[in-house]
Order: structure tokens, then sequence, then C-alpha cells
């Protein structure tokens, strides 16, 4: 079986275990690692190309952009412009579908296929909330994360001037409320005010009651479990009350990772297009042949 | 928009809840139901055409095949070759792969789609299962179900000779072991012994413990409550103790009727084939623009 040859572009939280997820894989090959750096390799990259450039890897079937959010169009156009599928992660769930419109674009021209938004929420929530609606046409989903570590937050708030690391844990108040709790170490001379206004001022946080507050070690603090608890009542039909609930309890940016490389793996097998994980079908996430998938599975 | 016209075969608890489904659905129409007899039409049908030869509705897009399981094949291989998509609920879980060679086959040469086994288990269940192993591949997966009325065990007992009306409830004792309480309105001079040893002997049962009961009135202890407690505990890449859980309490035929409906949308945007639910994408079972649908649900 010819492997599928994967470069993994970013190397923070999700980019570690990325490389994990495609050791555990049986049907992968790690093309190698994109940095903006070379040097510093760590230990467990030494058996890696590390390079800043992806064509420096020769023959790549598919980038997994593991790189801050915000980065994620730019890069996803410039590897799908040189034939290379992509994969992210991408979580501003109100900028999904533009997203979507632009690598969509690109996907069809250079005849490549982009994933966009897969991770476990935007990701496999998503399916399982497509899927509960699909149960229960009429009725109400309420999404409750943690508490635990967000990730895609947590990058936000360490891009904001002043702050030198940070924690941003997201605590289910019920019903999809949920309140920011927000630990920042700050740079010598910064202001805990500013840093404060910054955060809340941010799409990411602006619609949150939010808290920030200083610390002395981030790291002391800092804790990657994660859970979800999502739950519908609805409508099948003519029937009500229809219950559905569907709870994790998980490391994070190892969900998020194992998730990346399924659709990476979906990604070979998918017309050219733009596609969110809702759009593909799931047994297009693991690997093997289709009819025991099927048997061992349906 | 033009409706889909969906014809609904058979008449049991599926069927009307299926028609049920239908009527809330905003771009269905009923073209008919297909019954064995016309005579004694129930009075919700009589705004519909009630036939013995799906001919005599004009034109149909899809049949929801609401007939016993055993009935599924014979029916979907004489409507693809019909030119009409079939949808069932096909639910021996060891004979899935065969009929979805069998029904893929002809639905090809009619360039016409057939989705199989949608419901909930197979069906819905099916997904998730896909996805929590996808979320994390190595692990265990336990599908508890219960206590509630199994459709496709009841139809099977009452197919034994001897047997007026049954009812099957399936209970859960934990780990995906399930115990079968079968309740049984004996034929005048049945004898229970041969009902029990024929039951017992049926694939639907041969691998559970089996309790057979008489009992004067099956209406009197009859509820159609079902649910489902699905359980994974898994490895995401080299990450241990990965934790998903799936709970249900439902009507179990108002949710496969509804699921059904979906699927038989979802045939109205596939390639020819046969597909169980883990091979179409989930946003594929709602009516609605996708684009919006992506915005809304990812």
């Amino acid at each position: 079986m010819t492997k599928i040859r994967a470069a993994v572009v970013g190397y923070g939280n999700i980019g570690k275990f990325t490389v994990e997820a495609l050791e555990a894989a049986p049907d992968f090959e790690i093309a190698g690692v994109v940095r903006r750096k070379v040097a510093d390799v760590p230990a467990e990259l030494t058996s890696y190309k590390v390079v800043t450039d992806i064509r420096e890897l020769g023959h790549v079937d598919v980038a997994i952009l593991c790189t801050p959010t915000r980065e994620v169009e730019k890069y996803a156009l410039e590897f799908l412009a040189m034939g290379i599928n992509t994969v992210d992660s991408f979580d501003i769930h109100t900028k999904i579908v533009e997203l979507r419109r632009s690598l969509g674009e690109a996907a069809r021209k250079a005849g490549k296929v982009a994933v966009i938004s897969a991770g476990w929420d935007p990701g496999s929530d998503s399916i399982v909330r497509t899927l509960m609606e699909a149960a229960a046409p009429k009725g109400l989903t309420y999404t409750n994360f943690g508490p635990g570590m967000s990730m895609g937050h947590t990058v936000c708030v360490k891009s904001k001037a002043g702050v030198r690391n940070a924690l941003s844990m997201t605590m289910p108040l019920g019903d999809g409320v949920h309140r920011r709790m927000v630990y920042v170490e700050l740079e010598p001379g910064a202001s805990l005010e500013e840093v404060t206004k910054a955060v809340k001022e941010d799409p990411y946080f602006a619609s949150d009651e939010t808290h920030v507050m200083a610390v002395e070690s981030v790291d002391a603090v800092k804790d990657m479990g994660h859970g979800v608890h999502m739950i519908r009542k609805g409508v099948s039909g003519k029937t009500q009350n229809q219950r559905f609930e569907f709870n994790m309890s998980i490391n994070n940016p190892a969900l998020t990772a194992q998730l990346l490389v399924g659709v990476a793996r979906a990604s070979m097998r998918l017309a050219p297009g733009a596609y969110t994980m809702i759009e593909i079908p799931v047994v297009d996430l693991l690997p093997g042949d289709r009819e025991e998938l099927v048997g061992h599975l349906v």
C-alpha cells in the first residue's frame, strides 16, 4: 500500500500531537515538519526533516496546518496552489463559511481538496449536532464546553501585547452559556488593565463573561484536559420529547490532532473543493477497506 | 422548490410514523402508501392514495420501505429496476454487507440510489460508533440498548407459528451484553414450548439470553420507548484514556421514521449505488441550503 505523505505545518501543541497521531496511523508517512525556524529541533523530531519551506520535503499529499487559526488561510492558499491538499482546525465559528468559499475556489482551481475547521468543535461535535438535528428536526441543542483549556482562546490571548504566556479556561454555566477564565503571565511593565481590555474586545471573547487574572506561572496551572456535554430535546416527525446527549472527557490537542489525521486521510478520497466535517462521510475518516468497515461498524 | 415525491411501502408502526415525518418535512410530498390490501384504510390516510402496486402512484422519486426486514431486498430490487430510489431500515447486522452488494449492483445498473440499514441501530448509532473510532482509533466501544421494545425482534417473534401478537424487550446488562424478554399472545392450541424453541433458534435471538413468556394481552404491556447508552474509552494518537459517551431516550419507530426520511432526502444527492449511513455526509440528511447549514451547524 502506498502511504499518504503528510507534512505537519507548525509545531505547537497541536503539531506535536499530530506527529504522534501520524506515527500511530498505519497508512501515513511523515514527509517532514515545516517551522518558521529550524534551529533548536526538539529530540522527538530528529528522525524527520524539519524545514522552513514545504518545497524542501519533496512530494507531499497533504499539509496538516497546525498554525494559529488566523494564519490558516494564507498557508492553505499557498499550498493548494502548489497542488497539496490542506486540512486545518480553523475555529472562529463566525468565519467558517467565508473560509470555505475562499479555499473552495482555490481548491477547485488546483484540482485539490481542503478540509476546514476539523477538530472537535468545530469538527466532531458539528457531526453530532447535525446528526441530532436530523434525528429530531424541531428542538434545541445546547453545547456545553469544559471545564477545560481552550486552545484557540489561549493562542488569541498570547497574541496580545504585554502577554508572555496565557491560559484561557472555558467554564460551562449550563444551557450553552460559558464563562472564560483567563490567566496571564505579563511581560515586565505590561498593564493588566490594558491586556484585559484587549482580550475582552476580541471576537473570541466579546460575547462571553470573561475574567482576566495575572499569575506568576501559567505552566503551574495548565492542564490540557477538556470536556463537552451536548444535549438536544426535540421532535421526530410529530413525536415530542426525543432526547439525545453526547459527552466526552479528553486531552484537547490529542483529539484535535487525531481528527486532523482522519480528515487528511479523507481528503485523498474527496472530489476537488473545500469541505467541513459534516460534509464528509464519517467512514472516510478511518483507514481500511470500505466493505470491512461497513461490516464492522454499521 | 420541487418537492421530493415519496412512497411509503408498508403501514405498520414504522410506516405510520414515516407518514407523520413526511408530513412534517418541508421538502417532501407523499405520493401514496403501498399496502398488501387496500381495504380498511385508516382515517389518517384518507387524503392519500393507498394502492397495492407502486406503479399506480405515478412518478415516485423514492420508496421508503417500512416492510419487515426480510422483505426489504425483494421490494428494493423491484423498485430500483423501476427507476425508483429505495431506503430501508434492514436490521440484521450480519447480513448488511451482503444486502449492500446486492442492492449496490441493482442500483448502479438502474442509475439509482439505495440507502440501506438506516434508522438508529443500524443507522445513527453507526455514525456515532464510527466517529468515536475515528476520535480514538484504539479502544473498545460498548453499545447498550434499552430497556425498550425492539421492532425487528418483535416482528421476528410475530412471524413464528402459533404467535398471535408479541413484544420483544431488550434489557441492557452492561458492557454491550443484553437479555431479551419476549412476551407472546398465543393462538388457541399453540404450544409455548414450541414457540420458545423457534424464537431461541432464530439468528435474531441465538446469541442473547432469551426468556419467552405467555401473556393475555401484549397491548397491555407495550411501550414504544427505547434507549441507547454507547461508550468508548480509547487512544487518540498516543494519548490514553480519551472518553466518549452517547445516550438517547426516544420513541423507537418515530426516530426510525425520521431518519428514513433523512436518508430519502440524501438519496436524491448521491451517485448511483448502495450506501449505509456511515457512507453519507450527515449534512445531506437535512433540508436546506448547504452553505447555510454549514454556517449554522459547524
